[in-house]
């Protein structure tokens, strides 16, 4: 296809997750062509990956990459950044800088000064920058956040918000576990940086409110670990709504159990990550309803991210991938000087 | 039946909502016989309620009843006070310090000097003092406490506890609601003493921990509602572990819907008061099992408070009736001037 | 209470399990006081269990307490029949003749011969016959009849109904397995007497519907074993609706997991027996509700069964007992001359 | 990617539901590139499908596609074909007789003689037959498939597999209906052809047996409709097994809903295509267990076809995206004259 957008890769090589994830969600609906990478750290590994995929052109690293792609008439036009959390900074800037759109894994940068200066590149360039807080690409989020919009929930009062995983119950020594819990790579946040982060955006995404205030109680339960794995806060919402936001690695029966519920003057929502086809909508005195994906009662913002008919589930990867779409439709909005349409949504360098 | 415990009840009147409940948990396991009552606060609707329900003696107030059945040959050996709370203490007091035993239903009392008091009069009653927290009668609730304190959890971490529901989502003014939103009746506390307290002490009768210090931020969302509506609290508990607790009458879609989740260093539990039957633990590292009342894998704990086989549903009732049940147990005992079996289990007046 | 109702029980000894069902469903409103009983088909046992049972009146067997109780003053104004299907009819002729009403369980006899002479005795008595199906007690089971009622899902088309079981996956030779795989005593059915009987009595009862033919496949997996454990059933109802049914007592994984679908031309309702307190509606074209009892939407068919609030569950025991405060409106009615109201609902000797 | 295998596809114009199915199905994997297409049974329409997605080749027949592409260098090596049913067999022999790989959407054909003709077809060609039965794709599908296989059930006695959906319980007219319903075009079957084979393909893939005799019941209960949208149907398996199979497209409350359920001498299985990231599994006399994609306990089978961590869904896309990579391992496997690995499994012209 001719005119697929022509993408490249920083990090996301052999042994990464997130990577593989990315480049899934990249093809989904046909956008993207993954022509060039500088998939790890090491040159060498970086070789390696890049021949295993079969990539066109292979880096170094992102440097090298950037400067060259360009300067070509066929250069990369997005690249995406999937790296451990310190390189997203010094990664982003030279692409921004070179008028290359920017598509980051979050959180956003690993330290607030990076993070702060991240803001400053994204806006001194010309290029988009979307950050791939991938929860909010899920249809049925999307529902929640227009009816919260039109105000089928009345004003808010509540958001109960968690994001309880297992996998860090004991101590564990493969790549994944190891730059996450080490704060150089990972930054301060433990469990707050990897999935807290998550929480937080889909609440702030879902209502649309910002968080003005907040408690919380970070912990290390396994012995040694030096950033948190479990921690619980109580947020206050300007305007008045409460929150409680919990975020754990050690929880015992949770794989990825993101999980909102939002609780207005009228209505109730309830949304789970696990389950994402589906969402709880109870009107304050009537019972309970299931809305379904693609399913009687959807809305426009969901039904325009759905692909298959309700009752056929979509998941993980088919919401990461309107992440994507959403990206594309910016990215040729941009190369044709135009604004990208209202109902496009993606996370931006303000969506920490 | 002539060996049924002689049961008076305080409280209860027409169209009170617990006193009923006390009454069919009393009867379920055939242990007791209502025979007296002071059932409202007027004279008049005390002795309305009391032809109502056929009371063989009905008295004018809790008072009268004390001392007139503290004389009889066949009088009450028990009472039940279902009262709104600022009377639990007043009313305990007069049927303590005559030797008859109390069943009270919670939160203990509206007042911590109150609380103060009622703890001194039962210790120094011979009388027994039995404290209605009626969810630690649920089968799997029990069985949930034997397998934390034997240890299938391992140390324990983190704790969510919460109970949310959504009558009071909007300004009520029927009787249940009114007195509860009173706070010269029902404390200081709105949802965290009507609601909050059950939370609480399921999660400590679960763990066998005590909280040793918390931050809690209260909210009463409804226009003019002198007590809360909403309560989020962060625990700490003795011993490290960490939780959080949530108690609020003002969302949609929750009717009263307590659940727990207890996760330790080898597993994790969950349970949930409207699908009482079902406790489901994941051992880590494998697969989430759900055990179910009476079934595969539950214990004796459970076993002993069951009535009926697997997959026949027991309920609230049920539940209550066990606290009832053990109740009768622990008054055999004290009667024959035995100590009460160890496998028996109720709250006392140190279970707030 | 000196206005309930004296009754009696045949069957329901020591290691009976239905036996001790019923004296707490009698129990829970408070309309029936057990006065005697001839709970065994052997003398010594009968005396046994009356004793352990408190019984002030212990019979050696059931003609000798018909004869008996019905010449006293103070004599049972109703008997419970809960012995193995083979006794039924015998037990009930003795009672039906002497004016007794009686409350017999399922199914009604153990032969067709049986029971067409038990449809004569009831006919011909004064007395009246409640047999005990049980689920129909269960309001959210009276709310899904009440809404096929008024047309909320039009004509019905389609009804799907099973219970399975897992008990018998195995042979077992304790007590109730034994007389259940027993076709001397159980009936030429297994499954299909002991459960599936309440699945197409449950059809019935909620679809209004007769069964006009059908089409069976009967199995018996367990070696050895004298009467099916396996059912397959396809229904043709009259009016042109078609069904369902399966009942299977090896299937694991099932405990008591009865569960209907009724499909309409304009809607379609789910409910299941382990999570009573839930019916499930789809308006054709809308979202998915879930109706809870005495939740927002429940009709006056199904509030005037349950006794406590949305969110606590009721159970078994509960449904059950609703048959007994049917039964004992009914039977009042009987005994001041004057028609059984139309609200109160319970199944007759037709209902088998 | 240099070495995608190059695609044709037949069928899947505009406003077609499972073309763009199979589209995304063939890029998730990165294994395909849609290179050519005969889009639509009329040339204008084929045109502006193929023009509408970019393709190189547009075609205005699926005949002169065959033809063509089999004489170019850079031919197509495999074709979707993704037509109504009753085009099945006529466009597959074309691209079999000239050794072009074909995956054909399910089911096989709309007659019993086109089906032997085409069995015959693909016997006689080199090239492969794949079809898309696409819920064998399902990871926790596999993982049922390989837990009969290694006996964790025992010997299977009863399955029972439905597959309801509610979209024609109206009359409906826009073309995915208009087909459906019109026995030219689909075949004999309404709801049996549509996703009664599912069902039926399902319960075969899963257990392994096939079955030998069987009872039906059909029924189209909209006015007017000329095939079944309703089916009950019996089973009976080689080896003794006993089965209930029912479809049905007239099920208010139903969107996808295939479910089976296994059960054997020693334990059961149940699985859901709405929820398909789970697998319940009861060793008969143990507590029900949750498995879950990618979690504790699940096989190679399953794993080798999951591409993100547990919790994180995979959906309807990746399933028929792993038929289409299995049919990538067996492509690649006969063009380099190697026989297909044993680990790779799809369904075939056999698999109706």
């Amino acid at each position: 296809m001719s005119d697929r957008i022509r993408l490249g890769m920083v990090g996301g090589g052999n042994d990464a997750f997130i990577g593989a994830v990315h480049r899934i969600a990249s093809r989904i609906d046909d956008q993207y062509e993954l022509v060039a990478g500088a998939l790890s750290a090491t040159a060498e590994k970086a070789r390696a990956s890049g021949a295993a995929l079969g990539l066109p052109r292979v880096y170094d690293d992102f440097k090298q990459m950037a400067i060259r792609e360009a300067r070509r008439k066929d250069g990369i036009e997005a690249v995406s950044i999937v790296t451990p959390n310190h390189v997203h900074y010094a990664a982003a800037r030279e692409f921004l800088k070179r008028g290359i759109h920017v598509i980051c894994d979050k959180p956003l940068t690993s330290t607030l000064a990076d993070a702060k200066k991240l803001v400053r590149a994204a806006e001194k360039s010309d290029a988009l920058f979307i950050l791939t807080h991938n929860y909010t690409g899920y249809p049925m989020v999307r529902h929640a956040r227009e009816m919260v919009a039109n105000g089928a929930l009345g004003a808010i009062r509540v958001v109960q918000v968690e994001y309880p995983q297992d996998w860090l119950t004991v101590e564990q020594d493969f790549k994944q576990a190891e730059w996450r819990t080490d704060p150089e790579r990972s930054g301060a946040g433990g469990s707050t940086g990897d999935i807290g982060t998550h929480a937080f955006n889909l609440a702030c995404f879902i209502t649309g409110l910002e968080v003005e205030s907040l408690a919380a109680d970070l912990q290390a339960f396994v012995p040694g670990r030096r950033v948190d794995d479990n921690a619980h806060v109580m947020l206050r919402f300007a305007g008045g709504a409460r929150g409680m936001l919990w975020s754990s690695q050690v929880a015992p029966g949770n794989e990825n159990a993101l999980r909102i519920r939002v609780y207005g003057e009228t209505g109730g929502l309830e949304w789970a990550q696990e389950d994402p086809n589906y969402l709880w909508h109870t009107p304050f005195g009537e019972p309970k309803r299931l809305i379904t994906r693609n399913g009687a009662g959807v809305g426009e913002a969901a039904a325009r991210v759905s692909r298959v008919p309700p009752g056929h589930p979509e998941g993980y990867l088919e919401g990461f991938a309107n992440i994507y779409s959403e990206a594309a439709l910016a990215i040729r909005a941009a190369q044709a000087g135009q604004p990208v349409p209202d109902e496009v949504v993606y996370p931006t360098v303000h969506d920490v």
